[in-house]
């Protein structure tokens, strides 16, 4: 088989090293507007040479693991170059746009629209990792749209990556991942931003930081040049979300000076139901 | 060397393991006010036997790891029991309250007031882990108040359990606390909070869940009993540190709003730099 890899970070790199365990025989095109990071993926074995969209008439699978800005100005013209064979898949963490985009594509029904929710808080090509997608939930969008045959050759390989397939209308996965993905991260960005500000004056607070902390601020490390056009994409649903959270909070403050700390106690106990959640969400551990 | 540990769960329970480790030969005598966990603890070897307050008078070293709001209360009857030559350890999260409390209290020099920065989301005795406190801060507060060889004696365990160890007055304390602790802990229950419910007409939402939810929501698992108090002694602190979050929260979303995406990418990529800062907190990997 031969694949391209659009995008040779973290999420196409870690595509790419399962693709190679999976299949040994498989052939990887990489090709990345960074050429640093072109570079790092042959060094690092991710592919095996650096290509352009002209090859993309002959390969069998394009995956396209860009920001997803970048994805609603590429995919037309991946579409384009690609042979009417070819399935090219998405990873982008926005479908709604995307799938707009591309909706009167004359190729449409070469591209399947897939968010696998899988990642860490590090990028780039030496942040891919074996085994990444083992057990997590890939999203596929607007499934009845691709060619049936291509969304076979597309779910064998999500399948032998061991991926957990849920199918889903774009409109309702922007809705759903800006509850439990995209809000995380502003929480995260601003707790850290919170705690920064107030350690330029005082500089032994990250002596007291413990692993609480760090658990908490975590995905304050994740790259803005991939998160940025994600809150743009997803704005409306983004700061309704934050909307409910800025409330949330606002309510817990009040609690805390009316001193009804009874009502604190019920608050925090009733969120502690989010064990029993946690524990059907599979793990990446570093 | 015989020890009271009194509340034996996580945190006491976890002391005990690494003294069992370090000296053998230690009687560590168990009081908890939950008689199960008594039982547990006693079943798990955490301690060697059930005992209470009329047996501190031949102890050692006393460690007192119950609920902030029960130090209040009880550490002040806890010296009353103990004998002339005993130091009395505790391990709140807040400390301003318990040192006044305690500020004229005729054994105050018994009494070393303590904050290991150490612990897991879980509680009980059976959450208690040998290690939780290896390489973990200790911070030490009014160390001047206690006897020079009652503190000597505490600081060989810190020292043979691999904490490091900062002095620090209990108001910087609980300022500081509240930012890299306390602001942490209400950012995870609000989120949870928000997304628990928008789950009651959407079951479906949890399935999208990935790792980077799971860790900033981590600590919502937290046992309110533990931080109610906390946040009733520390009020003042929490609800400041509240209102910045809040206002860099509300401010993130206005950027939204505004469509103003270079500020926003700034905003993120300032923040980024808590990984520079996060390099130096040493983890409990469970």
């Amino acid at each position: 088989m031969r694949v391209a890899v659009i995008g040779v970070g973290l999420i196409g790199g870690s595509f790419a090293k399962d693709m190679k365990k999976l299949w040994p025989e498989t052939n990887i095109l990489g090709m990345d507007s960074n050429q640093d990071h072109l570079r790092e993926a042959l060094d690092l074995g991710l592919i095996d040479e650096k290509s352009d969209y002209e090859a993309l008439s002959e390969v069998d699978m394009v995956l396209v693991t860009i920001p997803v800005n970048a994805l609603v100005m590429e995919l037309p013209k991946i579409l384009d170059a690609t042979g009417e064979e070819t399935v090219v898949i998405d990873a982008g963490s926005t479908k709604s746009l995307i799938c707009e985009t591309l909706e009167n594509h004359p190729k449409r029904r070469n591209f399947l629209a897939c968010h696998p929710i899988a990642g860490t808080e590090f990028s780039g090509p030496s942040a891919a990792i074996e085994g990444l997608y083992k057990d997590k939930t890939n999203i596929i969008c607007e499934v009845e749209k691709t060619a049936f045959k291509l969304q076979e050759r597309a779910l064998e390989l999500f399948q032998a990556m061991g991926m957990r397939i849920r199918y889903m209308n774009p409109v309702a996965h922007d809705k759903h991942i800006a509850y439990v993905s995209h809000l995380s991260h502003i929480s995260s960005f601003m707790l850290g931003k919170t705690v920064i500000e107030k350690e330029k004056n005082e500089r032994d607070i990250f002596d007291m930081a413990g692993s609480g902390f760090e658990s908490t601020v975590r995905l304050a490390k994740s790259s803005p040049d991939m998160w940025t056009p994600i809150f743009e994409q997803n704005k409306d649903n983004v700061v309704e979300t934050l909307e409910e959270y800025i409330q949330n909070l606002e309510q817990f403050k009040q609690l805390l000076l009316d001193g009804d700390f009874e009502k604190v106690y019920n608050e925090m106990n009733n969120t502690n139901r989010i064990k029993q959640i946690l524990k059907g969400i599979p793990l990446t551990k570093l």
